[in-house]
C-alpha cells in the first residue's frame, strides 16, 4: 500500500490544460439536439472551454455553394453551430477542413460521411475561402473574440486516410496559402498545425524548416496521441491492444522535444486529439479501464503541453456510420442518450480539484481549495495489455493537512459495479435500443457510489484509507467543519426517551 | 363590399382535417435542435397531430446496417425520433421509404441526400426488414399506440425522380408485400397508398382494380397537392406560376371522384402533401400571398378529405441542398431560427377558431365557442398568376350576434407589412446572416398587429367593418363582457381632480 | 430472518390511498417559489393527486376584503394558488377555514400565522362568503372539475386551539350552514368533516345522528392521525414518545368502526392528516426510523381508509414560526432547499411500485407490473419508544417468479447513512445556513445508495437475500432480461488479447 | 412641432443612474414565485443592477428568534433571498429595518404587514443583530461582493408612520450605532442614510452637522421623490392630484443643493424611492400618462443623482392589504402574472438606448450605438394636474445622420391604446380575478404596436417624422442597411410572370 503523507505547503497550482479543449465528430453534428444538451452537460459539470471538431467545410455544412454558375459562400449552419458554442461558453478551436467538393482536386474522401480529403482545386479560390470565412467571423463575433479561437490547418495530413497521398509537400503549400490569409485578415489572429497523427514525428523537422525558410506564420504547433495497436475487426466492433499510459505522455512530450532547437521552440504545443483507442467502435471506451488508465494522464499532462483534447464529448459520431447500438465503443465522455461513462466521472472528478497541488503521486493527486478543503483523486495503476492484471484491490493510504478540528469526508466510487454504465448494461442483456424504463436504470447506475463520514482532525490531520477496487477510480474531499451550537438537541432523545433514562443508558 | 349577416344557428363542427398532419424533411433532420425546437412550437401554437417524413429507411437513419458479412436492424435514431414526437405529443405519420442502400436494386438517387429510390432487391429482405420495424414500433410504443399511425408505402412512385422509371407495376408489388406483412405483424395496423403527385390520376382505377384482384389490405388512399407551374430558376431560387386556389380543392377532392364505385371508394383520404409551390426554393412561400392564397383552402378543405398536411413546418429541409441565406424560398411555416412566416400565423389564426361554423363565405369563416366568443378568419381573396391584381384594400363586414350587452373585440392582421418578417428582411437589405440584432428585429417585425375596442351590443350583434390591406389575413375575436363593479372607479378622476370640476365637465 | 416464498398470482391490485393525498401548511405558502418547486417535485416523483392545506379564508388570503365600508370577496392569490395546483397536475383538498377577521365573532387565533379559530359573527355573512367561494371556482374551473375536490369544513374543531372552546354544537352549526350552501351551488359537489384529531372519537356518535336528524348532506367523513405523545420543549425543538406505528392503522380504522351502523356507514373516509409527529420542530421528522416506522403504514393503510395524507410535503411551513435551520424537525419529506428526506425516499420508492400485490408481510411488500417486473419493499420493522432496540441488521429473503431465464436487479437502500441527508448534516456540523457547497454535499448524500447484478433464473424464480442495515428502507426491482445477440462481442477481449491467448487461458 | 437637427458628434456617455436600483416591497415577498418570475423579467429586460426593499429584519424573515429563553440570529429566508438575487445578477441595496419584535422597545407598526416602527430597546442588542448579519453576509457572499452593497439606515424616519414620532435625535442616534458596527465588520462596507421622505429637507443639514460632529461614517446620502397629492379615497382605490414632472427632478436635486458646504458634500445621493404618487391604489400607475410623465425623468435625472430607484419593479405589494383586482393602482412596472404596464415599456425602451447621447430635448432623447444605429425615445410632454390637457397629437421630427445609403427604421409605441393593457382591461370590463382567456388577451394587447420601413439617407441622414397620439411614448431606432446581393431575385417575379410581362409592365 502506498502511504503519503502530503504537505501542508502546495507545489504549485493546477494546470487547466486538462480541461482547455475537447473534441467532437464533424460540425454539422453539432446541430442536433442530443449533442448540444451533451455539450451543455459537459460544459456545466466539467468546464471545457473549447471545443475542436472535424468537417467545417465539408459540404453538409453548406459553406461553399454553387447554383446557377454562381459561387456562394453561406454560413447559415455555421452560425447555428458557433451561436450554440458561444452561448454555451464554449470556443471553437477552429480546425479547416476538409474539402468543398466544388473546389476539391479529387474524389477522395475519408469516412463514411465522405469528407474530401483532396487538395484545392485553385489555391486562390481556397485562400477567397478562407478569406470569406475569417472576414465573416470576425464580423459577427468580433475581432476581439476570434483572436482567441485557435485556427488549426487540416487534419493528419500525415495519413492518406486524410491528405491525399499523404503528400507533406502539398501540406506545406496548404498551410503557407492558409497561414497568410489568416494574418492577411488580422495579424493577431492566431494559426497552426500540422495537427499530424501518432507516428509521424519526422514531419517536425521539415515542418519546422520549411516555415522558417519561407517565413511563414506559426503561432502554436499541434499533434494527435493514441495508444492502441491495430484493429482486430469484429462485426461491428472492434479490439486493439493498449500500451501503458506513459506512452500518452511521451506523445505529448514529443513535439516539444522536435521541436528544441528550431524556430518553432517555445511555441504552444496542444494535443488536438487523444485516447486509448483511435477507433470509434472499440468498447475500451465505455470502461472503467479507461478512467483508470487515464487518470494519470489528466493529472500530469498538464506539466507537457497547453492542452490535450479529449477524443470526444460525446458518443453523437458517425464517422463509423451510425451506431447501432446505445454502447458501441464510441469515443464519448458520454453515450447517447446522456449517460454518463466512466471516463466521464474521472473529468467530472478533476474539475472539483482545488486550486492548489500539495502531492502526486502514482495512484494520487491532492489539491486544496483556498478555504482548506482537501480534494483527492486516487486511482488503481492500470498497464495496458502487455501490464500485469489489475489485482481485485488496491490501497491508498494519505494523511492530509486539515485545519481545525473536525471535519467531514465525503468519497465517490467509479470501478467496475460503481458508477459504471456499462458494467450494467451488460447485466440488462446489452440492449441495443433501450426502452425509457431501461435508460432510467442506466442512468440511475451510472451514478458514482457516495460514501460519507465525520472525522476527527488529529494533530492537524486526517487520514485516509482508501481501498480501491478493480479499475477503481475514487475522488475525496475533506471538508473542515465548523460544529454550530444547537444547545437542548440529543440525538439519544429522538423517541423521546426520558432524561432518567439517558443518565441510565450514559451510567450503563 | 361584402356583407354577411351571420346567423346565430352553427351550420356544423369546424372539421380538424386542417390540422390533422403537417410534413417534415428526412427524418434524419428531426434530429437537430432548431428542428425540435419548431415542431415544438408548431404543436403548441397550431396544435398538429400528426408529422410525415421521407428518408426513415434511408443510409442516414442507420436503420439496414452490415458488418463483417451480418446484417443488423438498428433504431438508434429512430427511437430518438419517435420518442421525441411523442414526448410532444405529436404521432408519426408513417413513410416507409427510401431504400436502404444494402437493400436497393438500383443505384438512382434523389435529393442532395441522396434517397435510394429503386425497389428493392430481393421482397423478402424488404420483407423482413419492415416486419423488425414494425414489430419494433409495437414493442417498444405499444400495439394500441402504433394502431393509430397511418402507414403509408413510398412516396410518389408515379414520379421517376422517386421511384425508378415510374413502374407502376413494381409499385404494386412493393405495396402487397409491404401491406401483407403490416397486416402479418398486426392486423389493425393501417396501411395505405399510394402517395402520387399532381397529374397522376391515371393511377386510381388500376391501383383499385390491382388490390381488389389480389385482396391486398387497404386502409386509407393517399395523393399530393400542388398548384405551381414549371420552375423558372435563378441563382439559388426558383419562380413559378400558380393556379388559383380552387384548383388545390379540386386535387382534394380528385381520389374521391375518381374511385367511386371502385373497392376503395369511402376509404379514408389524405393529402400527405400540399402547398402552392413544390420547389424548396421558391420565394412564395415566404409571403404574405401565401398565406391569402392558402386561406379558403384551410377553411374549407376538410369538406373534401380527411387531412390535408402542409408541406412542410420548418425549413429544416435540405433537398436542394443546405440553404444559403435566412430566406430562402423554403416549404416552411417557420423560416430558421424558428422566425414566423405568414403563413404560419394563418395557421395559428385556425387554431384560435371556435369549434362551431357559424358562416363561411369566399373571404371569410365565422365559428363560436360554447361560451359565445364569436372568433373571424378574414382574407383577401387571391387568384393566381393569371388572377386580377389585389386591390390595395378589400373590405369586410360581418353582423355577428353576442350575448349581452357588452363585447371586447381583439383583432390581428398579418398583410404585407404587418406580421410579416420577409417584408422586414427585405428592408434590412435581405441579409442572408442575419446578426443576433437583426433577427431580433424580425422576429419583432413577424408579429401580427393588434387592435382592440370595446363595443355596444345592439340587437343582440355587433357588426365588424374589416378593411384589409393588401394579401392580409385577419383574426378577429368577439368576446362577450360581463363588466365587473368597481364602485368609486372613476376615470376622470385619474389626475384628482376635484368633484367640481368633474361637474362642471360634465354640464359642458 | 424472515423467508418468504413469493406466490406467482396476485392478491389483487395496490390501493392508491397512499398517494390520493398529501397536506401542506397554510396556503398562503403555496404562493413561494421554494413552495411550488417542492410540489413540481413531489408531484413527478410521487404522484400525488391532492393536496389539502389551511387558512383558505385567512386574512393574508385576501379573500374576505372590506374598504370603504364595502365587502369585496377577491381570489387574486386563490387563483394564483389554485390556477398552480392544476397546472401541475395536483387537486385541492379544500378545507374551509379559518375565518377572515372582518367576519369573527372573536380574535382568538392560532398559530405564529394567526389563524382566527372563532365561528362567523353572522352565519349569513359566512354563507355568502362560502357560496361566492364555491360560484367562482365553478366559473373558473369548470363544473365537472370542482366535483372531484372534496371540501372539508375546519380543522379539528375538537380541540380548543383549532375551535373556540371546542364546541361540538357550534361546530355542527357551522358544518350544517356550510354543507347546505354547498349543496346550493351544486348538489354534486362534495362535502364532509368534521376533520377531528386524535383521541376524539366520541365526536362520531352525535355527528352521525346530528346530521341524520336533521338530513345534512355529509359526503365523506375525515380525521388526523398521529402517535407521539407529550411536546418534551428544548430551545428551538421538541421531542416526544411514539407509541408503535400499528397505532396509526388502529386511528385509520376507527372511524368505519364507529359509524358502524349509523347514517354515514359506508361513505368514503379521508384520513386528512397523519404523521408519527403532530410536532413540526420534532427532529423524528428527519430521520431514517421516520421511514420505517412509516414503511408498514403506507403499505397497509389503504385496506382501511379511501386516502391518508401526509402532513407535510415540504418544510416550507410557519406554525411555529420562521424556522432557523436546515433540519429543524419540520414535517415536510423534502427540507428547504428541496433536500430530499428519507420518509420521501419511502414514497418516491411506493411510487414505484408495481399495480399488482404478489406478497405483504410485516418487513415487506411485493408487487409486479403487466411486464413481469417484480418490486420490493422491505424495511426494518420498529416498535416506536417503548419497543426494543432496533438491531444493526435486519434479513429479509424472498423467493420471487420471475419469467425467462435471466434477471437484473437493482436495489436502493435509505438507512442511517445511505439516503440520508440528515445523518450527512450532522457529519457537517449541523450547519443551519448551509453553504451552496453544503447543499452540493447535502443533496448528494440525499440519494439512496444504489446496488445491481445479474441474476440466473432458476426454476422460474430469483431470491433475493437483502441484508437491512439499521432503520433502513429498501426497493428493490427485478427486471427479467431477454439478452440480445451482438455476435463478435468478447469481453475477454477488450485489451486486444489474442485470440491464443484466450484460448489458454480458456483451456486453464 | 418640434423639428430637431440631431448632431453628428456626442453630448456625452447616457448616465446608467435610471436603471442603477429598483424598488419592491417588503423582502419576505421576495420568497414568491410570482415575485421571482417579475424580477427575472424586469432583470433581463430592462437590466437594474440593485434591488431595495423593506423589512429585511421584520418577523416575518425570521432574523431574530426567541425560543425557550434563547437568541438566535436566523438567515433561513434571507439566504433564499439573497440567493435568488444573486442568481439573477441583481444585488441588494441593503435597507436596514424595521425592528423584530422581541428587540422593539415599543408596539407600533406601519402597513398591513405590522413592520415595527420604534426604536431597539436596547442599542447594544441592535447592533449585535446587525454585525451578525454583516458578518454572516461577508461570510456567505464574500467580502469584496459585500463591499459594492450599500446599507441604508432605515426608511423614512421623518415620518411618524415609519419611525416612532419621527424623532430626528433617536434616529441620529440609531444611524451612528449602526454604522460604527458596519465598518467595524468592514471598513470598506458601505453606509448612509437618512433616507427621508419628501417635504423633509429641514433634516440635513441637522444631519451633516451630526455626522461630522460625532465623526460618524457616511459614504452616500438618499432621499424619496414623489410628486402626488393628498389622498382621496374611494373603495380599494384613491385618486391624487400630480404636480408637474420637473418637481421630480427638483427633489432629486435637493441633496446636493442642501448639502453643499457641509462635510457630506459630494457624497454619492441616491433617490431609493420615487414615483408620481406614494399609493400603491392609484390607478395612475397603470397608464400611459404615468409613463409619458416619468419620460423626462428618465432621460434627465441621471444629470443630478446616482441612482434613482422606481418605487417599484411589480405588484406583489401588501402595504395596504392583498390586492383586490388584477389593476389596483399598485406601484408596479408589472402587473400580477407579470402583465407589463406602460411605464415598464419606457424602461425597456430605455435600455435599448445607445451608450452615447446625440440630443436631448423636452419631448426626445437620441443616442447612438458605436455601430452606427440611432435610438430616440420620444414622448408626448404631460404637465401634471394643473397643466393643460394633452391633445390629441404631438409631433416630433428629427434629422438624424447615418452611415451609408440605407436605413431600416422600426418603432415601437405605447399609448392610450397600443402596449396598454390596462385599456384593454378597462374594455374586457375591469375583470378582477381575469380567466385564463382573459389573461392571454391582456398579454397580446400589452405588446407596443411596431412599425418598420426601408428609408433612403440623403445627406447622410434620414428624417424621422414622428406623430405620437395622446400620451405616447415612442421607442425608434435606425439600423443601418449594407443590401447583401441575391442575384436574380426580383420581387416582381414572385407569382412566375414572364419576362415579357415584366418589362411591359415596365415600360407602362
Amino acid at each position: 500500500m502506498s502511504h503519503t503523507h502530503v504537505p501542508e505547503q502546495p507545489l504549485g497550482r493546477l494546470s487547466a490544460s486538462w480541461r482547455h479543449c475537447v473534441g467532437t465528430g464533424r460540425l454539422n453534428l453539432a446541430l442536433r439536439a442530443d449533442h448540444r444538451e451533451s455539450l451543455a452537460l459537459v460544459r456545466r459539470e466539467i468546464g471545457f472551454r473549447y471545443v475542436r471538431g472535424h468537417g467545417l467545410l465539408s459540404d453538409d455544412m453548406g459553406v461553399h455553394r454553387v447554383s446557377g454558375g454562381r459561387v456562394r459562400y453561406s454560413w447559415t449552419y455555421l452560425d447555428q453551430v458557433f451561436d450554440h458554442f458561444l452561448e454555451l461558453g464554449v470556443k471553437p478551436f477552429v480546425e479547416l477542413g476538409f474539402m468543398p467538393t466544388a473546389l476539391a482536386s479529387g474524389e477522395e474522401t475519408v469516412f463514411w460521411w465522405k469528407g474530401n480529403i483532396t487538395p484545392p482545386r485553385s489555391h486562390d479560390e481556397w485562400a477567397a475561402l478562407v478569406r470569406a470565412l475569417l472576414a465573416h467571423l470576425v464580423d459577427r463575433y468580433g475581432v476581439d473574440e476570434v483572436r482567441t479561437w485557435p485556427i488549426e490547418v487540416w487534419n493528419e495530413p500525415n495519413l492518406v486516410n486524410f491528405w491525399k497521398d499523404a503528400d507533406q509537400e502539398a501540406y506545406f503549400r496548404l498551410y503557407e496559402t492558409t497561414a497568410r490569409v489568416v494574418k492577411d485578415v488580422d495579424a493577431d489572429l492566431q494559426v497552426g498545425g500540422p495537427a499530424i497523427s501518432p507516428g509521424s514525428d519526422g514531419w517536425w523537422e521539415p515542418f519546422a524548416e520549411f516555415v522558417a525558410r519561407r517565413d511563414v506564420p506559426v503561432d502554436f504547433v499541434s499533434r494527435h496521441a493514441y495508444t492502441s495497436g491495430p484493429a482486430q475487426h469484429v462485426p461491428f466492433g472492434t479490439y486493439q491492444t493498449l500500451t501503458a499510459p506513459g506512452a500518452l505522455l511521451d506523445q505529448f512530450d514529443a513535439p516539444r522535444k522536435h521541436l528544441a532547437g528550431t524556430a518553432l521552440a517555445g511555441l504552444p504545443v496542444h494535443i488536438t486529439e487523444f485516447n486509448t483507442s483511435y477507433r470509434p467502435d472499440n468498447p475500451i471506451h465505455d470502461t472503467a479501464y479507461n478512467a483508470a488508465y487515464l487518470a494519470p494522464v489528466l493529472a500530469g499532462g498538464g506539466d507537457l503541453v497547453d492542452s490535450f483534447s479529449y477524443w470526444t464529448f460525446c458518443d453523437v459520431f458517425e464517422e463509423e456510420n451510425v451506431p447501432t447500438s446505445l454502447f458501441h465503443g464510441g469515443f464519448g465522455l458520454l453515450a447517447h442518450r446522456q449517460v454518463r461513462k466512466p471516463t466521464y466521472h474521472l473529468y467530472a472528478f478533476m474539475a472539483r480539484m482545488g486550486p492548489h497541488v500539495l502531492a502526486r503521486g502514482e495512484d494520487h493527486l491532492v489539491c486544496r481549495d483556498d478555504d482548506g478543503r482537501v480534494t483527492v483523486l486516487a486511482w488503481q495503476p492500470v498497464g495496458g495489455t502487455g501490464g500485469p492484471d489489475a489485482p481485485e484491490r488496491h490501497d491508498v493510504r494519505l494523511s492530509v493537512p486539515v485545519p481545525g478540528s473536525r471535519a467531514f469526508v465525503r468519497r465517490e466510487r467509479v470501478n467496475e459495479h460503481d458508477g459504471n454504465a456499462f458494467a450494467a448494461w451488460r447485466e440488462l442483456g446489452r440492449p441495443r435500443s433501450p426502452s425509457a424504463r431501461q435508460l432510467d436504470v442506466l442512468r440511475d447506475c451510472s451514478r458514482p457510489a457516495v460514501e460519507h463520514s465525520a472525522r476527527a482532525v488529529v494533530d492537524g490531520r486526517v487520514t485516509l484509507d482508501l481501498a480501491l477496487s478493480r479499475h477503481e477510480v475514487t475522488f475525496a474531499e475533506v471538508l473542515p467543519v465548523r460544529p454550530e451550537e444547537h444547545e437542548g438537541l440529543d440525538d439519544r432523545r429522538l423517541l423521546g426517551v426520558s432524561d432518567d433514562r439517558l443518565v441510565a443508558a450514559h451510567e450503563r
